[in-house]
């Protein structure tokens, strides 16, 4: 494989590809993507936000990607589209090289067991380990290195690049991604207390992970104690995430890097949480909730809409007198009372 | 190994196994583990949370696990114990695969030095690397794809699952458990500034952990810079957590997923860390301190207890008007100080 | 390799290779480096924080590594030196086993692709598996279990320990540490929505390392959507790290455990982000800026200095009173604004 795609199209074929309106030569040969202030003659760039319109007259780029009313002010051949950012995402595939390659089989360094089922196209890396009852649908790919436990489940198209273990009994959907290093199904973190020290209660559910749903390298999924993990279709979860036993991801819901989320929570479809959100255990988040970067959430939101928590960042000397006064906000929210009052009685 | 256990037990063996006093037919066969609501006639289920009550009388376990007050209750056979959730803790194990599996010994595609000293019972899986001079005990599970640095020793009846890396010289106690991608004895991040770039100071020391520690998945507990970073017995670390060089936690501490301790810092004993937590370095908590999830530590805490830090969340727009107005704190409290001096002027 | 050194230096040794000020007998033997009070007759000292002045007198070490200014405390050899924390530096890899051997050469277990470049001295561990068109200059260390992805160029002298993952074309710089499980050239988190569900979007762009760059144990470093993430020269990075997509950090910054970094940010030079500081996307952070540990930073900074966010700790019962006076810290501030326009009324 080589890390570059070599891939090359004309217009002609990227404008059919996404159903686009090609204003230009449909010849146009087009071997890359790039930004309108990066991209040469062989890259089509894209126009997806106002803010570099004025980008737009000068890009060097064979071709640009733009919503139709910004057309005019393209200097050469043009893909017209109502949602570039979405052509742009559905023509970035065509230059992946990790898609542009045929399937190498399994390669005779990775330990498959004589137990396991494996499906047609499929791509298992060197000094990968699948073990008994393992089911591998058609056109996988497996990375070098992984760790794929007992009678796991995978389902058609989907990839896992090198160095991911799951544990026994995972199943995962179709066209999932995995990133490199992440983890799926480890037990949940769950003890009870004896009066001296932790007894381990043993995690006897699973992890399910629906269709299209990508994992980010470094993620951990726990499997849950009783009963499963359940991440809906079409979710997102970036990096260095943590997911704790029994937790439920609605569909198609995105969850930035670092997030964290602890046992039985439940997350409705299509919500948005930023980089570094907590959620605490046993909440229940409505549809469409978003909680931006940082935020700690202690208790369930009902409604759909945008939720903080949090201080904005400002110089150290300043934040230091105001932090100071924080732990004295109670004593201040009574002297206040008390003076409000006295000017009432006055 | 199947994942699904297929274990199955008598009530009367079930109560022997945890001393607990049997109301029923001790002959019901029990195939698993469940809640109230989910359990079927062949499941035991079990009441360890008051806001489960309302459960009890109409569940379908095959039997229930009560403290003796509920026992009144539960419409079929029951097993009555103090403390039903430490009972469920215990029980939990017996339906656990992992633990119902004989050893299958040394994988032939592991990878162990001829200077290692494996014990009795040991299982190696497929591409682990083992170095010179590692000891390994009796009863260890070691998962595939580990890498196990020279001289480490690891404690009898510890298991490391898949993808797990031990630098060199790491000691590990008896019946560990190391969740798949953790690493123990990397680097601690420890340089001298010569006044242009940053100089790496070898880490010297090492990592212990005491036994019945559990690591979670793709945590990292770095190496000493001189002398060992110390985890003492019975401590119990969730998925995604750092632990820096020269840290010290207590026997029986608990650390919730995402934490993150810095360097030379010392956790008491039967303290509680929520998910989230950081602690600076070089601190001091006293035995039993508990912090709440995400709250930052900066100083030493004396004494036990529950300590927080940040703001609750709330909706974005309100929470901008506050946070807004938190930038003003130091100025609010010095107005309101002068308001009050006036008005004991007037 | 024997996980302790078993590097021994005369002390005379020791001063010629710091360029220190030796006062005392050159031939004392020195085996190790270790504290003030924990140094025994063959280990050598430093003192490099005055807090520790007062162990001077009572230390045991066989020598002391010392500012000339407080080369009289001592009471017996010493090197003098006016950064002997730097000193302490540049000794300790004289006792660091990893850089005291031989490369072992590429294991025979070890999957290395005929159309791999591998230089002089080079060793690969057991069950790495090296990709076509890798580049791996002189002297390298790969350890086990890691997996290089095509066309990747490590640069000379680099370390990547036990269980690390290069994706595709990424670059790294000479003399580069990368710690175990760590991840470089991971998919960016990337996803256009098509008003229904998230589509991905390629990550066309890179990863570039510079020369001199540490990365710590289950860090990932996600590859650019188009156009490279690039970390700059002598840049130190901890573990449990996130950096997204197309992110830039400048040469000789250091980031502790934990930190978040969104796609698209620029981080300056000889900045220090301190433990699980989050900074979001498309940012310009100023040379010389330093946060303080889990702040959140979401506007650029221009200038150099010291930023925070958040509150402190402290106690729960304290913190809940002030926590739900931060929900009305508006009010506050307004019924105080009207307090004081009575006041200037009357």
């Amino acid at each position: 494989m080589k890390s570059a795609a070599n891939a090359s199209y004309t217009l002609g074929e990227l404008a059919e590809h996404i159903d686009a309106r090609l204003i230009g030569d449909p010849n146009i040969r087009i071997e890359g993507l790039s930004t309108l202030t990066d991209a040469g003659p062989q890259e089509l760039a894209f126009l997806a936000n106002r803010a570099y319109i004025k980008y737009l007259d000068e890009t060097r780029a064979g071709a640009v990607l733009v919503h139709p009313a910004h057309g005019e002010g393209c200097p050469g051949a043009r893909l017209e589209l109502d949602n570039p950012y979405l052509g742009y995402a559905r023509l970035s595939r065509l230059f992946d090289p990790l898609y542009q390659r045929s399937s190498q089989g399994v390669h005779p360094a990775a330990v498959v067991s004589p137990e396991a089922h494996i499906g047609a196209n499929v791509e298992i890396g060197a000094n990968s380990v699948i073990d008994a009852g393992v089911e591998i649908a058609d056109g996988c790919v497996i990375g070098s290195g992984c760790s794929i436990g007992a009678d796991c489940i995978i389902g058609a198209g989907s990839r896992l690049h090198a160095n991911v273990t799951l544990y026994h009994g995972v199943i995962v959907g179709e066209r999932a991604i995995l990133h490199a290093g992440c983890v799926i199904g480890g037990d949940g973190f769950g003890f009870a207390h004896d009066g001296k020290q932790w007894e381990k209660i043993a995690q006897l559910g699973g992890v399910t992970l629906g269709d299209d749903v990508e994992v980010g390298s470094c993620s951990s999924i726990d499997r849950g104690a009783l009963g499963d993990t359940r991440i809906g279709n079409g979710v997102k979860i970036d990096s260095q995430v943590q997911i704790a036993h029994n937790v439920q991801i609605g569909d198609h819901s995105a969850l930035a890097g670092c997030v964290g989320i602890a046992g039985s929570t439940k997350v409705g479809r299509h919500c948005l949480l930023g980089g570094g959100v907590g959620l605490s255990g046993h909440l229940t988040l409505a549809d469409g909730v978003q909680v931006t970067g940082m935020s700690l959430v202690t208790n369930s939101i009902h409604e759909a809409g945008v939720y903080s928590s949090g201080t904005g960042s400002m110089s150290n000397s300043q934040w230091r007198k105001n932090a100071v006064r924080f732990k004295q906000l109670d004593d201040i929210a009574k002297r206040l009372n008390r003076l409000e009052r006295n000017a009432r009685d006055d």
